[in-house]
């Protein structure tokens, strides 16, 4: 593929686009191509990113597979169920560009799952884009898969942080499967941009809550999902979100029954074998627990581990930014893998704070 | 005991001592006494708690035991390990009055407990201040004896929290006792009013961050406590807290494992039957969450619970204002049971919201 | 009239009626009569208003004369222009109710400012719920006014801390009235419940943002109209609002020249005369300054001076609880004069801070 | 000067000097040198900064001139008092190191105001570095003056928003600059990072507060300076800082009197006419108004502007991130230029939103 490479983003008004977007500005070998909008179509996307200074005066178009043809790369920001056809049209119009989905349509491999919790029919299954998932049969991760890929699954944000959080322990089996649990704390960006009255500020400020408790969140399977490519045989998992007011950020506390006879060294040296060289996914020194703060705007995982032998189980938590790792980071990662870049390119390591 | 009872309150400049300030000039039977500081002895009240506005010109004094003296009632509020000697002294001078301990020294019957948790020796257990805590072996609550004690033990805010969402489970066996995990959100005023380099606002805001993560926080012991008073045999937690930018409030999410056989409607009913009577403490009806926004300022604990067949868990959620019910309040409500007032008298039960 | 006095609330399930509902549950002379509301009509009143308990399981009624007729005192709660037509009907139905406006219909003397400002036809004008307003002409305060009235125009909340901030100096003269500035801070509930997405929290949090700059903003006639009750003979005001990211308050920093040869002393002797008497509203210690947080769930304005001589200006800092001084508990505080009873009736006076 | 150049910081575990290195970690052209802090010297970046990443594991040394030797430049960032004696010390020992004191130590020209505002010894007046300050005297900006400077004065971070907001208008005569009023809503990273009862979370939260007001502020005399240089004779200025509860921002809400007979489309045309070409300053489009969030870990300053007409005002608001723009962007914009590179060469100019 020749460079600079031109990369469309189908629902670019939304947090998920805007984030594409502002990373990909920052990317050394990308032109931003079209930039589609369904209710915002027409508008100058200052109006929509007034943080997006470098593109302020650009006018997102109409999302159709037109539109997003004739580019090398095809990014879908797009809510879920949404991006099967746009996918379809392409393929039909003969495009060979790679496309990225940041919706859910094509993550699961499984039509059950799919159906059991989206309640729609199956799209299909695309390569899954998280380049740090361990692969036990084949004893890889999965940026090998991606380096061939020209469709791409991008993960959904709680999975990430949980499956990155928990993954070591599972691959090496110090911890058990059969009964994690997983509460997080979320800032309100996951939701999205539309505006809901359980949103706004007023609700927001000063407020905790959960929300899609008792198993029923969409990000279940997919965790499962993973979590049996990194060895588990079987996978039990509670898992419940809680929407705190911060605007981004995801900390994910998981926690595993201890295999019976490990101890804390084997458990550490789990999550450090697992992570010594990857780039985006550190374990912080011991006493050290990470913070969302830590992470924004850098496509950076921050992750620690604990064992708690009273309760005999192990407790790992894992912070990201949700629009980075957690989706227009990641997407740009796989991205990369699959157009043969060095796979941190244009990706950010150092995180806004304080 | 006459009316109006005069209470002082030791540690009356820090925020647990201003919530229990705020309450009690909103408690028809009360009338303030000293109120005590340590660094800011001789400040007036509005220098360290302008919301205050009926106490603006009150001044704190030095926390002397003598100063503490001729009073019905004197709350403390004082940091762990301070409470025991201004007690004893109470005790010495020969006061009758009815001492409440906001802090931890005398909530734990287990001296052994005490010690691996506090590292310092036990300053001996008082009677415990949560009239909702189930008694399995009378079949009563704890109000019952709170009735005729004359020394409280005000229990610990994550603990109420932790405590009133899951001990419905396990005083009525629909749940094991023995693979608890709860992770909470909590709001800074937990951390108290002491300035440290990592409760600045600055890294507080738009962060969320786990502490004593591990089975280190000491309210660990005094859960279990709780959970065997209400009749577990066997009790293991896997317990973290997080903090997250709110300045109030405590959102308690617990999982346990279903007891086999059990179905939804059998776990909803242990948690209706209850809490159909108790004044601060109300299940949602199906389907709406705990906010914690919903209880700010008031002595309530709301709470939910699901099953989470597919993990094979129930999850519970409490929310709380951790100054109020989780420590101000409960003390309040604790006092007027030990004077033989209206449990609820001068509580208030409706929250600021939003 | 008879107590305990029934009160209805037309638009009971937004900001406004949720709390003047919170505060008449603690009213010792109120009973809560009709609820009602639009799109919530047929709603438990514990759905959109979980923080009150006591209220749970009530229902929300429609919005209509006939469901506000038979009460003593009906609150209107309703977005501006729903007022009038009420308030007509009620009259028609030949009402003898007190009724209290909390939208803006009735608050503008000059029918020309209303046209200007509002764009719609003037509904006419009440006798203006701000007790504390001084009336130059008669030398009292417009609590006087306020004990005869049967209707009620409620405040804005912007202008109750601009007019409780500035007038002593106006009143007096200290400062001139020809060339205000006000800046404020607000909390994001005075813009609604409405979803709209611009108030949603991820645009909120970690961000201040400006709105009806330029002299377009609503309140500025009413702010003016004040100032001219209270002595000025010309009013300019420069009036710019902010969105910062809390749920609750006002901070209005108003600025004004110094009238020649006037000293500091003589500036802090006006605002000391005008609210020593006041029970709602305070001048603090000189060197303290207001902050939101202690007016938070009370019906207090804090107020502060200063003299500015290098500029030739005085500024003026007062906080409120937009929904409480700013909206219910000046309702309720004009309601008490009305009804002939004790003007603080039912009024927290104490803040819920931190 | 060779590339890469090095860079030794100052003060690096704050909070400017932490921005400083986030932002140099992103420039082509320059190494990161020695790393000096006090009472954090021998401690790994990653403890005090946890979002940078790429320097977990380097260490800060101790503050003194002689590990500060040897490189081509060097950014102070200490408190104000702390940098002159560490300048004369470089110079001493013959360093040609260029110099940026991001401290107040050498920003004003008259020693006289140094003496009133700050109550210590002046220590000189270095070249000030906010490029953009349009110069009267010489019909250029203050950029012409940095490109030859060995010694930069960093402005003051309201001072840049400010001076930003306003000076079209006082460059061009269109607005009176003796009766200007600011007042800024200030996010809490301002106040810096050391512990302080007033900064902490739960004080913050929730809350706004106004400081330094009457006249006090160390920033009025460096904006009349400025202002001055952009053409006005004289300056009287009202300045009002608020805190409001994010971590990072100033949103500079600026008045002045509009000049008699200027329309509004004078005035709009003097803010495009001086921001048109500058690269970091944008006048945003008519009815836009700046967000603090927009400008979040950019170099960026958003400004809009509008006419009053009835209170005969202009309105100017300037949002910027303190920060960055307000501290390490514009020092590394003003070494730029000083080093004859590309003046926005690793700045960012997209904002990290929501």
């Amino acid at each position: 593929m020749h460079m600079p490479v031109s990369v469309a983003i189908a629902g670019a008004s939304g947090y998920a686009g805007g984030e594409v977007l502002r990373l990909l500005l920052g990317h050394p070998e990308v032109t931003i191509g079209a930039l589609t909008a369904h209710k915002n179509a027409g508008d100058p996307v200052g109006l929509h990113h007034p943080h997006l200074r470098d593109l302020a005066e650009r006018r997102f178009v109409e999302t159709t597979a037109e539109n997003l043809l004739g580019h090398d790369v095809v990014v879908l920001a797009l809510p879920h169920g949404a991006s099967g056809a746009i996918a379809a049209a392409l393929e039909a119009a003969g495009s060979e560009a790679l496309v990225l989905d940041c919706g859910a349509d094509h993550r699961l491999v499984d039509a059950g799952d799919w159906e059991a919790f989206y309640g729609s029919p199956h799209a299909g299954t695309w390569p899954y884009g998280l380049p740090e998932l361990v692969l036990a049969d084949s004893g890889t991760r999965q940026r090998e898969v991606l380096r061939s890929a020209r469709r791409i699954a991008v993960p959904g944000c709680n999975v990430t942080a949980v499956t990155l959080g928990i993954q070591p322990g599972i691959a090496t089996g110090v911890v058990e499967a059969t009964d994690l649990v997983a509460v997080l704390a979320n800032g309100y960006s996951g939701a999205g941009k539309a505006a809901k009255t359980h949103l706004i500020a007023s609700e927001a400020l000063g407020s905790a809550v959960p929300y899609a408790v008792g198993g029923t969140h969409r990000h279940i399977p997919e965790i499962e999902q993973n979590l049996r490519a990194a060895g588990a045989e079987q996978v039990r998992l509670s898992f419940t979100p809680t929407l705190v007011p911060m605007a981004r950020g995801i900390l994910a506390t998981t926690t595993a029954r201890l295999t019976e006879g490990i101890d804390s060294a084997t458990v550490r040296a789990a999550w450090q074998t697992y992570y010594a060289d990857e780039p985006f996914v550190h374990l912080l020194p011991e006493g050290q627990w990470p913070t969302t703060a830590a992470t924004v705007g850098a496509n950076t995982a921050l992750v620690q581990v604990a064992v708690d032998a009273r309760a005999g189980r192990v407790v790992t938590v894992c912070a990201i930014d949700n629009l980075v790792k957690g989706t227009a980071g990641g997407a740009i990662q796989s991205m990369n893998l699959a157009l043969g870049l060095p796979e941190t390119m244009g990706l950010p390591t150092n995180g806004v704070a304080p």
